[in-house]
């Protein structure tokens, strides 16, 4: 039997709430199926173990989540922990350790979820980010001079490196060709001129390859204005690591609310466990009310279910929030509903248990 | 009798064709108001200019234009000139050397305009943006190294510098108090992590200055996330070059498309002569065909009375745009309506006539 290990870190605010729901439907789709089976193993890092131990993670963190096959995280950041602490000493620091240089994240609006705009069909918004996950904006590079005088300046220095440009576009063409679908990239080379410039010679050098995917490419701010006016001119889409966190929150808003937002951080070629994450944050002003949203953990579950190799029990989980958000209606008050964090889970895998 | 020298720089695609309508809107103004003269001088810059010259502009263009008080710009762009020279050669080159680091962008849903979303009120798009508009992530600064070799890599350098920051922060604050509005900056320190963290703490440290004025602060994703779900949060605005180019794009998509968006490059000080635009670009696709949108370019014509002192012609300008589009719909295709660009200005010149 298959057996798969899972690093879980519940992290902060609501991150235990919801990530629990995620391993109730996990589990259930493992009993279910004799095929495989799931171990989970918990850490207890975030903002709280940082309070205690002055350290997110511990000091050996990185080699003992080497051991895993996926990583399950809820949420990192919680108010008296600065956030570029919380976060590049876990979050950032996993993505980059791990080298998961891809971003997946859906911004498909399910049947039963809210439409929030007057003149877009439903259809219309169904959309795969692929981000990159790994440098550019987020290389960490900068300086900070002359603190405190009149001449201080910041640098904040985005780093794009060919290796890094070249393997996000691939990957994104590759999944453009696998899925039948068109390529849109996204950058700025009207004002970023060394980084944004390098980027649309990238991606018009591997356009090259694979003369079968149909590209289109936009400036950052038009395609902020047209994933509200004409989404569905967006499909598989491919862009820079600040922009892809800008475009798939603005995404999310489209696509049923930040609620049901999930993203796999992939790195692909398995040398190291990848995570899977709702993209939302940590809540601190509902966390421990039992009414975080769920749903996000359970679409990032069927990720980890895909990345696996289990699409079709991915596609299950999958199935199941579509029937809850168009027949059962469970839902936390962030939907309009009256339900818990925890009656959600149990109705995603009680229809789990009907469709398999 | 007060003159104001403005130059026109209508510039590529429809640029030419919706600042004439910007133009006849002024002179309208101009007309019926015996207190001041508006005298227009025509620089033919652009990429047509530059297919013949090499150049996007003589190449004391800076010079010329430092007589003037005020810039009417219309569109920069076109295919066969790379943006980043187009661009860098003329709109920005202008924006930083006549330190024009202010860039008023109200995002406004004008009553007869269309909402497009379905769970917000129409008024509760009330925004006004500030953009930084001098340095920050469009400074220029980078370097490209190891050019078409393995380990090739793309430095883009974000220079945020305390006068700069400071400045842009002091200025927003001021308006606020002024307009007795809230004031939210926009930033990214959990992932920007040296140049957004010092914004956060300028903000901080100016915010001591204002007790009256009510803050709050967002990170980029979130705040494109709540533009969306909840915008009435948001009343002035502030935030860095490049988030504020993206969210300002994203509010045009909310207040009634960028047909509509118009931006003042203000150099505060007056020691330079600012500069009035609307923010589409040049859309090469319908130039010539007499169909461009102005409403945008008349907006900015009204930002310009606004600048020169004469905020109640500027308010009538605005007016004749709100009862154009809410009472006589003499409007462009994009629109919906079946006029022509100068139809279009024809009309709003009427109302103008019939208001004053
Ligand atoms: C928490 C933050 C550092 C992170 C990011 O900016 O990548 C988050 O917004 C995301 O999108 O996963
Ligand atoms: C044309 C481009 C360089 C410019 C910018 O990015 O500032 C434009 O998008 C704007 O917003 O005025």
């Amino acid at each position: 039997m298959k057996q798969f290990k899972i690093a879980v870190i519940a992290g902060d605010g609501i991150g235990p709430e919801v990530i629990n729901e995620g391993i109730k439907v996990l589990k259930k789709v493992a009993e279910l199926d004799s095929g495989f089976q799931l171990d989970f193993t918990y850490f207890p890092w975030g903002c709280e173990f940082y309070a205690e131990n002055g350290r997110m993670m511990d000091d050996d963190g990185i080699d003992k989540l080497k051991a895993f096959d996926a990583i399950y995280l809820g949420a990192v950041g919680f108010p008296g922990v600065p956030d570029h602490i919380s976060l590049w000493e876990l979050l950032l620091k996993i993505r980059k350790s791990f080298d998961q240089y891809v971003n997946i994240r859906p911004v498909t609006l399910l049947k039963g979820a809210h439409l929030p705009l007057v003149d877009v069909k439903r259809e219309d918004i169904d959309m795969l980010f692929i981000r990159e996950n790994s440098e550019g904006e987020y290389s960490g590079a900068g300086d900070w001079l002359f603190k405190g005088q009149e001449h201080e300046v910041v640098l904040q220095n985005g780093v794009f490196s060919r290796k890094g440009t070249e393997r996000i576009i691939r990957y994104a063409f590759e999944t453009a060709k696998k899925e039948g679908r068109s390529l849109t990239s996204i950058s700025k080379a009207n004002a970023l001129n060394y980084s944004m410039v390098f980027w649309d010679q990238v991606f018009e050098e591997v356009s090259r390859e694979y003369p079968e995917v149909e590209t289109a490419s936009y400036l950052v701010d038009a395609a902020a204005m047209l994933m509200i006016k004409d989404p569905k001119r967006f499909e598989v889409v491919v862009t820079s690591n600040l922009f892809g966190d800008i475009l798939t929150d603005l995404g999310a808003a489209l696509a049923g609310g930040i609620g049901l937002a999930a993203g796999a951080n992939i790195n692909p070629e398995r040398e190291f466990p990848s995570m899977f994450e709702p993209i939302h944050g940590s809540a601190p002003d509902i966390a421990g009310k039992g009414i975080g949203n769920p749903l996000a953990s359970i679409w990032s579950a069927s990720q980890m279910l895909d990345f696996f190799g289990y699409e079709s029990h991915g596609k299950i989980v999958l199935d199941a929030i579509e029937q809850l958000l168009l027949e059962d209606r469970v839902l936390t008050p962030d939907m309009h509903g009256t339900a818990s964090t925890s009656e959600v889970g149990d109705r995603v895998a009680e229809i789990i248990e009907s469709i398999i």
